[in-house]
């Protein structure tokens, strides 16, 4: 991160003050909790909270949990959505976070417990006009919608607007799950464009085909590309006459892999 | 610190969940905050504050400036202050907190911005009922008044009771400069006692003379005990006839060392 | 409405401790105030407010001014409330309220006083992401605004959102009006479709001809419906070949009737 | 509690509206909650708080935990609070408060969550400057401390002053649990001094010894009066020489009964 | 005000900066409201509350109902109030407030409307720890019953600490009735002691009857001072032998005129 | 202001209380304070917010910075915008504000300071339902921007709706900057329909050529509306045939003039 910051910081000019402020993040938080599991017995969890800068507005972006997160990952990815935010023009800063947790090793009813006193923890940074999360690596509606419940809980009030991605029944947004890998199809196609190569005549191989890579593929393929090659974390596919993806996701879904 | 809250823990039979969550902070914050120097430049600082725990009531404890300050000394004294607290039956938890500089090469300015923009970044952190600071190293009176003034002016009123350690004219408690000073008499005097050792027989030598020093051999001056030694960071005072106090503190201020 | 709830209960298959949640509201609160009559003297009176669930959102319902109010009737059209918004989508929960008072017995400054010493015991539980009143029988636009203007001195600002069914000067929506009798006349021309009636060849007879039955009949008519019978509470009118709407409303308020 | 208040009202000729005000509690709510049992299933309780009067202050009454409580008895308890505070000068109102609920059949855990959902479920209700809570019938020490905790949690910071009744540790005042029975035992010297009997003389029956027969025994015990009878819901003891109130706590003690 | 702060400056030798900022009050708040009369009518009505400065703490200072109060006077009294604070070494700043009317042409309930009127429209600038009014000319216990009540209605929990010198069961202190005349005979006899003369060879003339005059000269009296003459705005007493004090209230208090 | 008023309310029988309410201000207010000007020294300045009534909503209105600017002039201000607000059917009172002082003399570091210490004077009377200041003679987007600034810095929260008239990348509206020029054209086209002329025999002097006077001319020039007289402070254009608005605001902008 802060070696391609340090080239765009080259590109504009930037003076060293303003180079370190943007370097380092306005705040991080390390957060210490315990929750009961299913079993009986206590578990004690560290949480992190990075809001790297909140100058256009309040910050934005994801918490993940996986047993790999750690503080100097969260600040890379909270400095990335500060830009992400900034270069689109949304009137947001940029914030992630993390628990060091595996999702996979826990039950719904823990997941909801880590969820909820993570949230707890953080009663005072969270906000619709402060910082607001959204799924991440290992999260999703469920996770969001916890979090949304605590917050509320603490405030004594709903308050639909602290987190993005959750459920719709929640008051959560149409067309948020499929958001990400539309986002990819459409600079693709600009990419491609731009490169004057017409869809047609484009192959694309997809790395990953959970959420992002599923809807990135379908959007592609309704556009006529042909999608050569797809692989995830367990199997891979290829086909140089181009793969049906339609097929492919009802194999998946089939066999309750994304 | 670990290692003498597991002998403590070992002899109290604490269960494993407890030691993990009295060994961790529940809270860590980070801040980098930037000012502009008396001569134009923008100079950035990181700062810290660390709340141990608060099981007993809001967290208290002091804030230190100083070059060698850093997240794992801050945690350690944090966990102390929670142990001060508890034995002494008081209603509050532990916290500490630091910022990197060195005082002594800021102007009055320069301190006093560093401790404003400290305590804007930290301003949803710290409260009457949340986590009381205090003066520690390199900080005192005239921290503690700007670090309130600044707290008062985000929350719109005036709120004395967000730190301690201020100057009188602000709200300050009489008596609190020589505080800490007066503790260390009055217990070393009970430990004689408990030795079955009259003062008038016993001997003292106090390492550093700056506020605690000072004070802790004035007391125990008056009580009559035989101070031989005293010594600061440059220079050391010996005579086994025992020292005249007074009049080295006259030295002290008139070479306007402590 | 416990006994509709059970049949759509057994159907659901739900269990006995989400039975018990769903059959109770979450909170009750009844309160006793007093205002100065026109003539001097002072009346007491007694308010309710149930709040029967909020999972899906703050709660929303209407308050009744009628002499025949009581905890029981509230208690079972908050809980119609909160099927209401569950079924149409909507991301609120359910509530209901009401005061035992005859509005025809008192002046407009009584009522004025009534539904602001209401407002006022009650300032902690309304709030726009809490819980949001509406109009119901015997209040409207007028109650709606005092209500709004109460909440808004007590809270120090304007709180539009507090509630809805106000006059469209103090932000109230287009159409609040008609809504309830469009939508009687909507569901009932789909309920035509369903049962493959031509609107043609349909006919209605509508009891009650306030503001829902007065606009069920207008949309009805509007649609080619034909409206054979008319009823409120002193008069009924009824002709075999339909009767003319819009001359009926027309008489009905040059009699000030509805 | 009526009859007598018109008694009173009588003789002070007090006028009819401000009978109707002080008759009727300013404020009533009941509150339906579910915790899961220590075997895993859920149940549902209710609890009332009924807030009599503010005029003088913010309101100051118990919490009972019993199978009999009903929102008619709480009606009453909180207006004989009223009178308490106002005819001893003290600027704070009547309150009371109760869950349906047999302690003696929960397990610690359980009646920890059955008061943390309650209190949650009453967070806009209680406050230090609002109503503040203390022990009754069936709750204690641990009851309000789990209380203060809640609604420490939910507004984000510790706040001792919500309860009285607390422990020590959380900052409860010396002497809270023998006060009641000092109270007792205090006024009947009083009113023996009035009746000119002097306390060498005097005998007592005391019906329950619970916390305040006890202490009322032991204060009047260490008085000189003799105490001729003492019995509890399952014994009595009489003794027309005086029974030694000593011996009998050591008694009860060691039988682990009161 | 101006005149004599700046023979001060120039004997502190203040710099310019700080003199404009002690001369100019921070803020200076006109109100406009009406209320409905006894008779029906509506009549407007403005109201002042000047803040002169905080540096110390929240601002203090009375309210006073006069036809000639104007802002150039709220405003010198508001930094009398300052200085007076500051000197002595109370942690609080200077204001004074004004409604512009004549209290003897108002009835009690159009004394009520005013004071709520004022507060409502000043709530924001009230508070324990922002701006805390007192009575003043023309204004007593009952107005500030009235205040707190207002206050702590629109704050939604009763706010004591709002203002001082209210009644005693509304939380006032004891005393404060014949505080400021207590004050006056203190500073007379050190003034006396000061020049050397003694109580029994001094006499005294004070002009005022009221709350601070009677409390001035009963106190001088009791120690022993002979008071000649006394004087309202109505009549004057002279007695070269001292006048008896004591009966003289007794008159006043017959014929109702302090 | 008043004469004009009095002639609306004539034709309207207003009654005399309603007039008086209208013709006065709800709340004045002044406020004093002092920035460290970019020389070392510091300089005091005043400050005004008027807010005129509010009984349709948060009041709205500019701010101006000039040292013409009185009480007077920003009270008849407010009052104009109470009646825009109204007649327009926008849910909003009327407000005005400004602060003696000459922009052109000032840096932009010091407008800045000026801008968030006025802010922070009048932190509790602004807000995004209370009232909402917007850009007025000598301010722009930058003020709005650094009030905005300040005012979430106050409140701990990013606040963008406490303003209108902020940059774009802050919030800010599309078409805010030519709105008024773009009304102004509206309006005269409306006008001139209304007066049966045609456009394109219309001519338009227009006095002004800043913000407004550019737009207007350039919208109206667009319209085919011959604009034969444009002027400023410091010069005038007239030509009878029409002048060429964009080759006018060209000469303008390269000029550095508007």
């Amino acid at each position: 991160m802060i070696d391609r910051f340090n080239i765009a910081a080259d590109i504009l000019n930037l003076e060293e003050s303003i180079r370190q402020k943007l370097q380092r993040p306005e705040k991080q938080i390390v957060v210490n909790f315990s929750i009961t599991l299913d079993n009986g017995t206590t578990q004690n969890f560290e949480g992190y909270r990075v809001i790297h800068n909140t100058a256009l507005g309040p910050s934005k972006g994801g918490i993940r949990y996986d047993n790999a997160v750690n503080l100097d990952e969260v600040k890379a990815l909270a400095a990335w959505m500060t830009w992400k935010s900034a270069v689109t023009g949304i009137p947001f800063g940029g914030a992630k976070g993390g628990i060091i947790c595996d999702p996979k090793n826990h039950s719904k009813t823990e997941l909801e417990k880590i969820t909820r006193a993570y949230t707890k923890a953080l009663a005072d940074i969270f906000g619709p006009e402060k910082d607001v999360p959204a799924p991440d690596m290992g999260t999703g509606p469920d996770e969001m919608g916890w979090l949304m419940d605590e917050f509320s809980l603490v405030h004594g009030k709903t308050i639909h607007a602290v987190v993005t991605g959750k459920h719709l029944h929640s008051g959560g947004s149409l067309g948020r799950v499929e958001a990400t890998g539309r986002g990819v199809s459409i600079i693709s196609l600009l990419a491609l464009e731009k490169l004057k190569i017409r869809p047609a005549r484009a192959t694309a191989a997809i790395q990953g085909f959970g959420n992002v890579g599923l809807h990135s593929a379908l959007f592609l393929y309704q556009k006529g590309i042909k999608i050569v090659a797809v692989s995830d974390v367990s199997e891979a596919f290829y086909n140089p006459e181009g793969l049906n993806i339609p097929e492919l996701i009802l194999y998946y879904n089939l066999n309750n892999k994304s």
